[in-house]
């Protein structure tokens, strides 16, 4: 399967996950959500060759992810900010990072974020109706209006459609 | 820069990233989180190779994301079920799944959950102590116990010593 079929997948954890599941697209989207901004600033933060870089904004900016900014006119220069979907994918990459400090940092966080409201961040994804953790074992999946059956769903697709709330494990089955 | 080196990167976006930064990866905790969670229905699921599906398994394994629980003796079967670890990126791509849906689904969700208090659920990362949603803005960046300088991590670094909270975006400083 190609990078191009498995974005065809019917499943929006395979695209966005195809958005940013490269080991440097994570770190250019936290370099540019803490104004590390411009091209030369990401090649001397990351370490990142330039043409690999280049590569990775122009993909960005094609997605809808980034978009360029001009700031400067003799030299142009231009500088990278989120679009909103890309501001969208901070707090998911938060959430990463957190997990990330939780069970990869023996040496503890490398960067702490403090909150508006003025405590260290700790992150939870909740459900915005009720405002409870969104834990695996609270969550019942159902068959949505973009479903189809195909590689990468289609023993989803089959339990989904014999059992419209199939619970994760066979032995705990209602 | 490796894949080894990259993990080197003292920022858990950088090593969470490693986790789930390949294709197949977040597909593979989808589908054990769903119960899809034998390596024969994983094939059947997900359309990937044998080989390809047993060298991701091995890593998600040696991990510590997931751990192999036989359930027949003759002949041998095993499932694979989520460690602690491995249930806590649930959530995570479950926030990715639906920023998915929102920026990459023009057909609509392809999967969607109704959550334990009954409403679909729409997910949102949220400080702890507040509740309030980690919205990009709102996130004020220090350096913590395990952060230091280098490649990956080099402005972020530089700029952390001499602002602890320094603004996203420079005319956006309060």
């Amino acid at each position: 399967m190609t990078r191009a079929e498995h974005t065809e997948i019917a499943c929006s954890i395979a695209r966005s996950a195809d958005v940013i599941g490269d080991a440097w697209t994570p770190l250019i989207l936290r370099d540019v959500h803490l104004g590390i901004d411009t091209f030369n600033e990401l090649v001397r933060d990351l370490g990142i060759s330039r043409a690999l870089l280049t590569a990775r904004l122009r993909t960005l900016v094609a997605g809808g992810i980034l978009h360029e900014q001009p700031y400067q006119e003799r030299p142009v220069r231009r500088r990278y900010l989120l679009t909103e979907a890309g501001s969208e994918l901070i707090p998911v990459l938060v959430a990463l990072m957190r997990w990330g400090d939780r069970w990869r940092s023996p040496d503890g966080a490398p960067l702490v974020f403090t909150h508006d409201c003025g405590a260290q961040l700790e992150t939870a994804v909740v459900c915005i109706a009720c405002g409870d953790a969104a834990h695996p074992g609270t969550l019942h999946p159902a068959a949505g209006p973009g479903g189809r059956s195909g590689p990468g769903t289609r023993v989803i697709a089959e339990r989904l459609a014999l059992v419209p709330e199939f619970a994760p494990q066979p032995e705990e089955t209602p």
